[in-house]
């Protein structure tokens, strides 16, 4: 049962964040292989980096349904271009991607956990996890990462892993991961809805 | 004798990108070093990614006839700089550029081949290798990586690795490696020729 | 004691190098949070791809002191800023990087020396850890990387990499080390004081 949950928000995750790729491709004017390639790299780009720092083979080297579940996002994404409702289309977006933040945070950390890692490895692991693949996709679209500037999104990402960390000696394992996705869920949405900014120094 | 071919070609498709490298160098008002850097990672970038996500130390590390091909290539394309005959240069620099993507195509599916991986993961090395140089390139440039809205590039290397894929197992790999190679050379030359591009959704 | 020197510079590297990042996210206009990543990633980006090119673990999954030196580094960063006297902290500035640039030029050769690479290994993981951090900062700020087409930068680097190489079979490691360091340094600082520059080919 958990493993099935897990596996779900995880393919929601690859959906949505190729799918952020694949619009973003399309924005930028890219052509049909641009906006294939932009999405799966957001999609499977944190994860590739993840475990390249952990020594371990990629899992896109070798699972197609990785790949195939990343198409599903750019096929929407260019099926939804031109269609009229995108006040819809940007809500159904913004919480499948914060979705994809907080499942994606967690694998990162359960990586580091496996590993026999501490917090630093956590919070490193579980924040390039979430926001590798976006990063990615900002610099091939020559731009600066969204991350770096935009409403709190990877400080989500961060609590997740400090939660994380707090919760992995004293709770099951599932449950700490359950736990670590419902705070950066619940906070992403909570800095979406009242625009919750971080200071600036300019 | 295979060996043989396989190394001359390599050498060309390194010299090829280290040349292009080097011209986008000279074109970005670089200085000296910039312009062999930028020559040495768009020939060796590719090859780095693949042997990174595989665990294996790149070449470029133990190899200094990798480094010393790259500046053929740099030293080419300053040499070249102010002459008259751009056209012949264009012509020459397009074919072995083709090359180079041919052959790296084939280089990166071997390794996948070798590592055990399957479909997937001959794409994924085979299409890093041949395009991970010139994006990195680009990159460093501050321009949107060239494979990702020029006409049919990456396409011709895709190609490649899912011809290897359907050949190796019922062909020698020394003749899986040539189709693939054929594959993405033909490909290219066509490409060029007729001006073929991929659609577009603006 | 030649411990301590060692970790007293890797210490001043690291935070010079997480100053400038900082720096430089100030300038961009970047939120607090892609400040601190900005400048986080500058100081151990380096270090981070030397260790992944040789299948280590990068270092900062493991060494909590790593990320806290990178925060003095930013801290420090957004206190300066506003401060009147620009001159004074541009000259501690570049003592400071040009430390950094010698210590990490060092710390990669000694790596590539453990890992029993040769010259072009002691060359690639040298200047990738020294120079590798601030690629990294200018890409992710949207820029061409300033090594590319600065005054001599990667050169010092790189003359310190080829002193650690010819010094390595002759000299005990530690003095191997100081002299890669010197060379490095002292090169640095002579580039700054008369402005030495590459050509360009434009």
């Amino acid at each position: 049962m958990t493993e099935a949950y897990f596996v779900f928000l995880n393919a929601v995750g690859l959906i949505a964040f190729s799918f952020s790729g694949a619009i973003k491709g399309i924005i930028k004017e890219l052509d049909l292989f641009g906006i294939i390639l932009l999405g799966i790299v957001t999609a499977l780009g944190g994860g590739a980096i993840r475990d390249i720092m952990v020594q371990k083979t990629p899992v896109m080297l070798t699972a197609p349904s990785y790949v195939l579940l990343s198409l599903v996002g750019v096929i929407a994404a260019i099926s939804v271009k031109g269609k009229r409702n995108i006040a819809v289309y940007t809500k159904i977006f913004l919480i499948s991607d914060a979705i994809g933040l907080a499942s994606f945070t967690s694998t990162g950390s359960i990586i580091a956990y496996q590993s026999g890692l501490g917090m630093i490895g956590m919070i490193v692991l579980g924040m390039s996890t979430a926001i590798g693949g976006g990063i990615i996709r900002d610099i091939l679209a020559n731009e600066v990462p969204m991350v770096l500037n935009k409403e709190i999104y990877a400080t989500c990402s961060l609590a997740g892993c400090i939660v994380f960390w707090a919760c992995y000696r004293i709770c099951d394992i599932n449950l700490t991961s359950f736990f670590s996705m419902a705070t950066v869920f619940v906070l992403r949405m909570l800095a979406i809805r009242y625009r919750w900014n971080l200071p600036k120094f300019s």
